[in-house]
């Protein structure tokens, strides 16, 4: 890794969101297209592309975080008791579609990153990737190690389960942390992805 | 990263599946149920779990990829036409819930990976995550930019997108191309992960 050679913008740096909401109703047109419309309010300066599968965000992780809770929220309440799952993918350091040849060495904000809580309480389950290149003492999984002690911390920690960490609690503060966790990561490492599922409204019996 | 010391198991090296389904109907508890039950028949020695947000298979490759092919093709049979979603996350070489102790080194199988096709066309979007450790000459993006060309030489590839390749095909194909690419990954890779979102019978003008 280089060090950092002044700041990229959160666009040079190829930072952004790719969020897909699913309805579980025959009214799943409306939901998504009215739960999108009701977080163009809440935009400002970010890029938006909806595509065949998911939608794509690009800008700074404070205007993301409010952007996705905005969205998730909205979804949710056009559901009306609905059972929803929503699909988050956050990206950092890898601005090409194809390549990832920024030169610039990793970098993250320091800004806070506060969400307003939704009232929509979720069940999740969250993968973080940091992907590392060269370095002789280099351990990917300690920084993945250090994001779940993160999660115990928060009072959103659910539990492990093969090749995820269960969250429980408000989608504001589950997106406030992912995102925090994956911004931070960012500071050390510069491509770094994390996914998130939630499972909003299900009638399964959860497991304890 | 070591020599590999003899050959693990499949179990003992976390190889592994989680897939949700997300039927957009009212019907929805019906068609996941019913797509579980009948894709059970083909579960062969797979251990599988459904947890509160997505469905745990561990298990061989090809038996993975049999499962999951007919578990999406029933799945899109019980939607009847409706909109189906589907999140697949694969993972390898990490097989504890949050430690990856394991020291044999990176293995992979080489057994064909074929599935008879499902006849459901879907549009879906693919991540691919080699986790590198240590390495003086390591390049994290170099199997991402293999897999991509294999997906282009496979006639699957649909474009590149921030973040994710679009794949477009029958699923037993996308799900074969993908299940390929991520396998042989980890014969150089001990960690490797991958995402893949399928998006069928959608309603939405399809950008070309």
């Amino acid at each position: 890794m280089e060090p950092t050679q002044g700041d990229p913008t959160p666009t040079s740096y190829g930072v952004g969101a790719r969020i897909a909401l699913h309805p579980m109703s025959d009214r799943f047109v409306d939901i998504i297209l009215g739960a999108l419309a009701e977080a163009d309010a809440v935009r400002g300066g970010l890029a938006t592309r909806t595509g065949a599968v998911s939608t794509f965000v690009g800008g700074d992780e404070a205007d993301l975080l409010r952007y996705l809770s905005t969205l998730i929220g909205a979804a949710t309440r056009r559901a009306d008791g609905a059972h929803l799952a929503v699909s988050v993918l956050l990206s950092r350091g890898c601005p090409g579609e194809v390549t990832c040849d920024l030169r610039s060495g990793p970098w993250a904000s320091t800004t806070p990153l506060e969400a307003e809580p939704t009232g929509v309480i979720a069940r999740a389950e969250w993968s973080l990737y940091p992907l590392l290149d060269g370095g002789a003492d280099a351990d990917h999984m300690e920084p993945i190690m250090a994001a779940i002690d993160r999660a115990k911390e928060s009072g959103l920690f659910d539990g492990s389960d093969h090749y995820v960490t269960r969250l429980h609690g408000d989608v504001a503060d589950i997106l406030a942390l992912v995102t925090a966790a994956w911004r931070d990561v960012g500071a050390h490492v510069q491509h770094v992805t994390t996914h998130l599922s939630f499972s909003i409204n299900s009638p399964t019996q959860e497991p304890s």
